[in-house]
């Protein structure tokens, strides 16, 4: 027969996928013989086979029994016992933690006659009936699904009964009168009385935290994050200790080192004469851990040699939850802890110099999510400014600008603005754009303003619900306090705050690190920045380019550690004065007036390439041809549309509009994203991509003469057949042959259509290079347009789970991922020298990173400003086995 | 060292990749003992040995020296003798026959001295002195690149000085002149003298016809029909023998049987004391075969013989070539002959009658194309009308209507139009759209007019280049007759022809017989499309389903022989006046509103299924849940946006117009192909799904309730994600489990994203079939989307060779099959029993249907129309293992 019950004293932390995270930690501070309260713990495996047959698992029960009697036994109180009765928890506790399930049931084990013993043994009356009332409360509502508002309304009726302004000022007469009015509420709702053996108390609480892992908020959670739906729970029983038992008693949290900054020394707070849940609910305030050493020293010198053991054996900072009751300190769970992002870095720096783990493993302890959030500016809050409202942290960043309530006087300011609304709506787009950070008073993490603010890296707060937005009259009204348009706003897109009037907005000190501004001496922070960098760039296979259209951004991406430019988009180039020669370009009816515009063209281009290979001299330069359809350089087709019906109607002559409109019309496609564009432009525009070439060349002819090292490469866009990139390599290879004293310059292409990756055997044939699209390659494989959709449905996706994060922030490695390794099996087959890269956002995303070190590519392109997320997310990709995304 | 070089006695006609056609069926005829001219193939591995070095191979022109002998001794003449000359034609020859190649030179071995010798052996000056003319012309242009006008004007000058009216009727003496004008010509522009030694031309000549394998056009020709580059073309050196010698001398083709009917017996053409290049000319008529019997009855009987045993041999209508030279037959060439569409099926049928071949060779016999030619309408020409002019058949099919000249009429008449142009672009698709057929008198089988008719299944003959049209006044002008607007002509897009007036159109016999209207019997063609469709029906392994919409489709689609609908699109059930409720659909701004719009829908639907269920009782017929962005039911913004403002300008209320806009602004998508439909529409609008599939189970229960047999099964458009289908799935089957009395109804979904073929495995878990979307799997696969591209770049594309045929037209198997193919293997590994087919217009494409045989699908779907097409194809794929596209 199946053991479905450990002891603590039989686990370790290795069984967390049997016993739960709790569970775990708490066997492993048992076997470390720390002064655990006695308890065992129920299997996951009992969880599944309850969940998969619906019935408890035959001799569980006889085992809960055989582990209860040894609990007694070492507390010597019996569970039910009416003179001095051992009371029990009962907590879940999974392998990941997780939301919406039954979490926890306290003081298992009293009954209308053990609540007297436990009156008598604390002498505390009213602490024992009021453990009794709430145990009927949370037993009824979490066991049998009693409503809570029904426990409710009559602790309110007893309340104004009594004219109690709070239920701690309840005399014991009248918790003893809700014992009874719960009790009735329970038999009502149950048809039974409320259980008054203590051992099918504690039968039914482990049932239904069984039953729990099925509730639908649970199953959810786990469909949102991928966690696999059959993993089941754990049930941890202890025994119950109390810090409520007089002034040499209490109950405390605390961290091995300061998990805000990471500084070394125990860091915690401590209630004395009180139990967890009054920490909770904040009834009084906590002191410093510090305090405990006058109070109590022998306890606090027992807690902080515990606190040791557990960094030794955790090799990690641990947090950690302790009672103390009359003198004797209890420890009640224990867990690597979280830390702020510059904590992390620091932690890992120090534990290397402490000796406790290698470079290796302090990559691990860190990541490309902290680094991105150190990176952010922030605001100064030196000044300490009171928040007008706090709201859901939605989209990092820091903000500021004049409150606009509507998109067109969003788009129409000439000052930085933030755009108010209740919620947002495709309609608000411009608005959101046009805008330096957006507030809503309604919606989640997953609200439209959320999930379109994260996809343009915008700074966002949303469902901050104490605001009230009247559109009509232009006013948001907060706590009493009326701000119109043009009042100054501070969004605070990583805390959620919003201040009135401009905050100083801080420069990242990680930022200006990397910048050479700072220099990392006496700065633990940046020192170990610095630390961990460097050994990232050590140690990892992967490439880093930056994505940079200007001499500008290519230098910054320098400094920031990019070893060449993975991304050109040369479109970028034909923008600002230089439109009017693409409408020229666009409006050609002859081969002569067309020319005539891309012979204007070249010379600007050229000077564009001359910029940017200087700043990246030495280094590769990947420039992709014209992508984008030509008529996104022309006004829209729905403004010139009414422009010329309104000026037709009024009898007017529309002029040059007329012109534009009929180009426009002539090259309208219904779907752009799928038409015109790319490889195709070049096929079908004579000349086109030949000016592009000439201009690359004679761009590298020009830094070769002024002494140079110019690397370029061209890129050609969208290719989906080899025979596409075999026609233009043609046309691009006569072009090169014409001209002098140049570099050779590889020709390779985009991997971003489907049927590219599918073919890349035949690709590569053709292709020197390959880089991933993956922006495109996403929205192909997924059959959508990333500027229709991330509004439309994205937030619905996440919240029915159906997306585990949005594909075009995190690479969807099952889909699009699969074409990745798809295409650098068939294009590596077919020629063994092929380099491999990727240059959508992707680039710079960590979970993405560490996939396409997996996928074995050769390199990331990203954002200058994502370069060092990169460095280091290809640092710890290359040395673990076993990455943290494999779930 | 290798051998290059085979004797007419040496080869056979398996042996076409050594020897090309022609070679392999001249060694044929050759070794069956027939009287064949004595000659030699140079092999394919010589020109491919040549085209890899540079270099005529060591040894190959001893080689052919040596057969060449062999050749002088059977022919008793020597090449070059100056008394009695042997001469020599050279032909190209590859393995599949290839325009754009060097085709052929007559009378090699003709120089100044043995000029004379020819003249005295056939007694005729003036055709010794001619031939030798063409020879320098001949030789000069394919061997030296001569430019042919500068012969053609030398030739014009002498027949303007001898008054001669044609080349015939120069004399002599002219002749003569002619000859040593041209040979200055070839002087001037090859630096010397034209060949003078006899085995030089030979050799020039062989080597010019390996170099001819690279010309522009070839190679282009080659990456169009996929061709291999690097297959190289044989040689063949005959021994010229002459039909023009007297009237005992004659040239003719004739074929085995008829190839316009298929009607047993010889049939040809013969012309007496003529060289094969005076028929192609066209000097004289040429008279039918039996007149042969009248003027040498013993050279009719043999080439009877002859015939009989070649197609003995072929097992197949055989077309020859052959010439009598002073009462000798000589067989100068033979192959399988073209037929027409109704030959090719009553050939096969009379083969198997005869016992010469079986039923699944003739299935070989015939094609999908050639069906699906038989059941295009036709005019019927028994009245024999002249054709005003002929253009390129670009897409078939029979088409009468008023002229229009551009789309706006177009879109405006109340009568069938033809829609006629210069050419077509982008602008004039509405027009395309509302004619019955398009003409234009310009462009190609690859020019936009061609290729999107083609798309359009729509009749169209493209590049008359006759018709001269004048747009400004509206009028076409074609060999002194003016046409205007109105007038009506008819087209014949499979021939090209042109009429004027309506020509009564003649419905397909073929479809009148799979309507059941005529009987086979008595007619030959329908008896062999019987015998041929039921024997297809009869081994083939894939099941054929219809695209129905209605109940009448349905019906139609089963006298067709289809075995269920493979897909029903319920988006069309939301047209006419139900567009109203559509609209109210979209417009709602609460719950409320919505789910009365759906539930006003609910009872349409509810009663187009049963009628749906009634035409296909006992077959499955699938239901495809909404697919399209709902704003395609409302008007379009750019119209809309242009009516408001026209409105507003004038100080108008645009009234219900602006509701419209702000709607259709809202749903407004910049590429609506990718935007929110399909399975996204059903996640994000609450109650779409359940109301369809509650109209369907409905309607099975009313089917069910009438005592019929109604087996709906319902599909999950654009899924991309498992989590999606199984949200729907959810939701459905808590739908159809509230309904009673209805069959189990299977939930499967299309595969018509990348993502979900790649993901199929995943996928499979939630559906119980899938079913391709080849349309859009192709869009999103190639990335461009069929309505924008189809006419700004296929033409280029195909002119380039980057496409073998539309992909829309044939599944693209490298690209779009590979996800096929992925799709059908991941799936059936989770889902053994799970049902495969396809439901893209791909199904009824003849390429295709063989694509999805080999693919493992268990079924195509197709329109109604094509359902014969998908059975005969079908059928072939199954009773072939090498099937004729494997190229």
């Amino acid at each position: 027969m199946a053991t479905y019950v450990y002891d603590f004293a039989e686990g370790n932390k290795d069984l967390k996928d049997l016993l739960g995270g709790k569970g775990a930690n708490l066997a492993e501070m048992t076997r470390m013989g720390l002064p655990v309260p006695p308890g065992f713990t129920i299997t996951t495996e009992a969880c599944r086979a309850y969940l998969r047959t619906g019935s408890v698992p035959a001799g569980l029960f006889a085992e809960v029994q055989e582990h209860l009697h040894l609990v007694e036994a070492r507390m010597q109180k019996n569970l039910g016992d009416p003179r001095d009765p051992l009371l029990l928890s009962v907590r879940s506790g999974g392998k990941f933690s997780m939301p919406g399930m039954m979490e926890t049931i306290l003081d298992i084990g009293l009954t209308d006659s053990s609540v007297v013993g436990l009156a008598a043994q604390s002498g505390d009356e009213r602490f024992a009936w009021d453990s009794y009332r709430r145990l009927i409360q949370m037993f009824g509502r979490t066991v049998f699904g009693v409503p809570g508002e029904e426990f409710e309304s009559e602790l309110a009726a007893v309340r104004a009964g009594a004219g109690a302004a709070s239920d701690a000022e309840l005399p014991v007469a009248q918790l003893q009168d809700l014992v009874q009015a719960y009790k009735k509420v329970f038999h009502a709702h149950t048809g039974r009385d409320f259980p008054q053996a203590p051992h099918e108390q504690l039968f039914l609480a482990i049932t239904s935290v069984f039953q729990s892992w099925n509730a639908e908020r649970a199953v959810l959670y786990r469909r949102q994050e991928r966690i696999p739906q059959d993993l089941g729970t754990a049930v941890n029983v202890m025994a119950m200790v109390f810090g409520n038992r007089g002034p040499d008693s209490g109950t405390g949290v605390a961290f091995t080192r300061d998990p805000a900054t990471g500084r070394r020394g125990a860091y915690g707070d401590y209630l004395s004469n009180a139990q967890g849940e009054d920490v909770v609910a904040g009834i009084r305030n906590t002191v410093g851990l510090h305090e405990l050493a006058k109070l109590d020293p022998p306890s606090y010198r027992q807690l902080l040699s515990v606190m040791e053991r557990l960094e030794q054996r955790y090799r990690d900072l641990c947090d950690i939850e302790f009672t103390i009751e009359r003198g004797k300190l209890w420890m009640l769970q224990t867990r690597v802890g979280k830390r702020t992002a510059a904590a992390a870095f620091v932690i890992a720096a120090q534990l290397v110099d402490e000796g406790t783990i290698t470079l290796d493993e302090a990559l691990q302890r860190v990541s490309g999510e902290q680094l991105a959030q150190l990176m952010f500016p922030s605001f100064d809050t030196s000044a300490a400014p009171t928040p007008l409202t706090t709201g859901v942290p939605a989209s990092p960043g820091a903000a500021v600008g004049a409150i606009v309530f509507d998109s067109a006087h969003a788009a129409a300011a000439d000052r930085p603005v933030i755009l108010v609304r209740p919620e947002t709506n495709p309609d608000d787009l411009p608005g959101m754009i046009a805008a330096q950070g957006i507030l809503t008073s309604r919606g989640g993490k997953t609200s439209h303003a959320a999930v379109v603010a994260r996809g343009m890296g915008k700074t966002c707060v949303c469902g901050a619900d104490e605001l009230r937005i009247d559109l009509a009259t232009e006013t948001v009204t907060v706590n009493g306090t009326v701000l119109h348009a043009g009042d100054v706003l501070s969004l605070d897109g990583t805390t959620g705050r919003v201040y009135l009037g401009a905050v100083p907005v801080h420069p990242s000190p990680v930022v200006r690190y990397f910048e050479g501004e700072l220099a990392p001496a006496n700065d633990p922070l940046l020192a170990a920045v610095q630390r961990l960098m460097t050994h990232a760039d050590h140690v990892r296979r992967l490439g880093v380019h930056a994505n940079a259209d200007t001499g500008a951004d290519a230098a910054r991406a320098r400094r920031f550690g990019a070893s060449g430019v993975g991304l050109c988009r040369t479109e970028h180039m034909f923008l600002g004065e230089r439109r009017e020669l693409v409408e020229r370009l666009i409006v050609a009816d002859d081969d002569t007036e067309r020319d005539a515009a891309l012979t204007a063209l070249l010379p600007l281009q050229r000077a564009d390439f001359v910029e940017l290979f200087e700043a990246m001299d030495g280094l590769p330069v990947t420039v992709r041809l014209i992508d984008p359809p030509l008529h996104e350089f022309l006004p829209a087709l729905e403004d010139l549309t009414a422009r010329v019906a309104r000026a037709e109607a009024l009898g007017l002559d529309p002029g040059h509009d007329a012109v534009l409109l009929a180009a426009v019309r002539r090259m309208h496609e219904a779907n752009p994203m799928l038409g015109l564009r790319g490889v195709r432009l070049g096929l079908v525009i004579p000349g086109l991509f030949a000016m592009q070439v000439r201009a690359i060349a004679e761009a590298a002819a020009l830094r070769v003469a002024a002494g140079g090292d110019p690397r370029p490469e061209i890129m050609v866009p969208l290719v989906g057949a080899v025979q596409e990139l075999e026609t233009v390599r043609t046309e691009a290879e006569s072009v090169l042959h014409s001209i002098d004293g140049i570099p050779r310059i590889r020709i390779g292409t985009m991997i971003e259509v489907p049927r590219a990756a599918l073919t890349a055997g035949e690709i590569a044939h053709a292709a020197e290079f390959f880089s991933f699209g993956t922006n495109d390659l996403t929205q192909m494989t997924w059959g959508f347009s990333r500027d229709d959709v991330e509004g439309a449905f994205f937030g619905r996706y996440l919240a029915l789970g159906i997306f585990a994060a949005s594909p075009f922030e995190t690479i969807d490695s099952g889909g699009v991922g699969e074409l990745v390794r798809i295409a650098v099996e068939r294009g590596r087959a077919a020629r063994p020298d092929l380099t491999v890269g990727v240059c959508g956002e992707h680039g710079g995303d960590p979970a993405s990173v560490r996939f396409f070190h997996r996928a074995g590519l050769d390199y990331v392109s990203c954002s200058p400003f994502r370069v060092p997320v990169a460095r280091l997310e290809a640092g710890r990709a290359a040395c673990t086995a076993a990455t943290s995304d494999s779930r």
